[in-house]
């Protein structure tokens, strides 16, 4: 049973898809793609599952974001990984196509994926592929940024249409257009569809979610002017 | 036609979504729910569009990220508006409900929705609302944030239920998982359905979108080491 075996996140950090993906029987996990700003939270949501990250894995050299491996390497001891075609100084481990990487009993597969980069690599692991920035949800990573080529890129999406309809994709970004209709989410909606106000209150009342990391920057900004430019409070449209 | 009468952008930064909307006619526009760090990509777009940006509105006081009203207000002479239940020192214009906050020849009705925040409003375009944490794709804005009251919540969700099933929901947020499968993409992604490498490739080089904010920074970080604790290159796995 998949669920008992691995346990599984997709983190959203400044417009980036990270991954915490753990073998839960020998409570170790790999953090695929993650961003600079939520190092610190890698580490808090392994230790949540009871683990401890084994290997911080870049897919490719990041062009739009800061990778935190070298700070999860720094201050954790994480090992880092990235194929070997890589420019980058800081690297524990270095892969190539084939390659298996191991995290307790579960692993994942390099597939060697150049285009979007000349070190871009896609993972698979079992029924789910981490494609970084060579295949997106509706769209693949330009090739126009440094070690980008069109050529490579069509060969990798190539390599990628050979794999299984049904594998699932969990790409390095998503930007596709968000939006739902008032009709899905009256039909879908779990907080639209609680026929109470009591069960509604009860619901929202009894979790208490830890607070946006900024909140605190967020409103004193949002609730201050800025100094010496007050025009008054609004005149009314 | 739609179409040829406004023009729309839905804009992601820092996991908020924002959305630049204007009449075409006119060559005026609005734009919701700004974040701070893309401040001066908003004035950009709207000058793509022939326009200018009449109007900056925040659906509320946001608790997750810093607003960009108060940097449009002091940079470009933007004018900013929110709900007049609303604490923020720097709004110009204040509405209520059933307001409707005027662009050229088009408008946005203000639909008042406390409950994720005592000055929280939805804004209904024709067929499309802008819901700020209101209500977002499967979920809803939480309730035990300052200002926040989950009966006031429930209310507001009814309300947005009394509107049509067909009206688009445009959100502040988006928090789905993004995942999709390779059958679906090889079906539906162009990138993928591209026949011919010649075609790919002309594709992916014919056009030079601007290059990534943060590039230099970004591979800068990424491809150096921390100073001083360079263990080598990668030792294979």
């Amino acid at each position: 049973m998949s669920g008992e075996e691995i346990f599984f996140e997709q983190i959203r950090s400044a417009g980036c898809l990270s991954y915490l993906l753990g073998c839960a029987k020998d409570k170790v996990c790999v953090v695929i793609d993650p961003e600079i700003d939520k190092a610190a939270d890698y580490v808090e949501l392994a230790k949540f599952f009871g683990s401890a990250i084994h290997y911080a894995i870049d897919t490719h050299t990041h062009a739009d974001h800061n990778s935190a491996c070298k700070v999860l390497r720094e201050r954790y001891g994480i090992k880092t990984v990235m194929h070997r075609a890589t420019d980058a100084p800081y690297i524990d481990v270095s892969v190539e196509d084939g390659d298996e990487i191991k995290f307790g009993q579960q692993s994942l597969r390099v597939v060697y994926t150049p285009g979007h980069t000349q070190d871009a690599m896609c993972l698979l692991f079992k029924d789910r592929i981490f494609t970084g920035d060579t295949l997106l949800i509706g769209g693949c990573g330009r090739t126009d940024l440094p070690g980008g080529n069109a050529e490579s890129q069509y060969q990798s999406l190539l390599k990628l249409k050979s794999l299984g309809d049904e594998i699932r994709v969990y790409p390095g970004h998503d930007y596709r257009e968000a939006v739902s209709t008032l009709g899905e989410e009256k039909q879908k909606n779990a907080r639209m569809l609680v026929s109470t106000q009591e069960e509604f209150v009860h619901f929202m009342t009894s979790r208490k979610p830890p607070l946006p990391r900024k909140i605190q920057e967020a409103l004193e900004w949002n609730r201050t002017p800025i100094q010496g430019t007050q025009r008054g409070r609004g005149e009314g449209i």
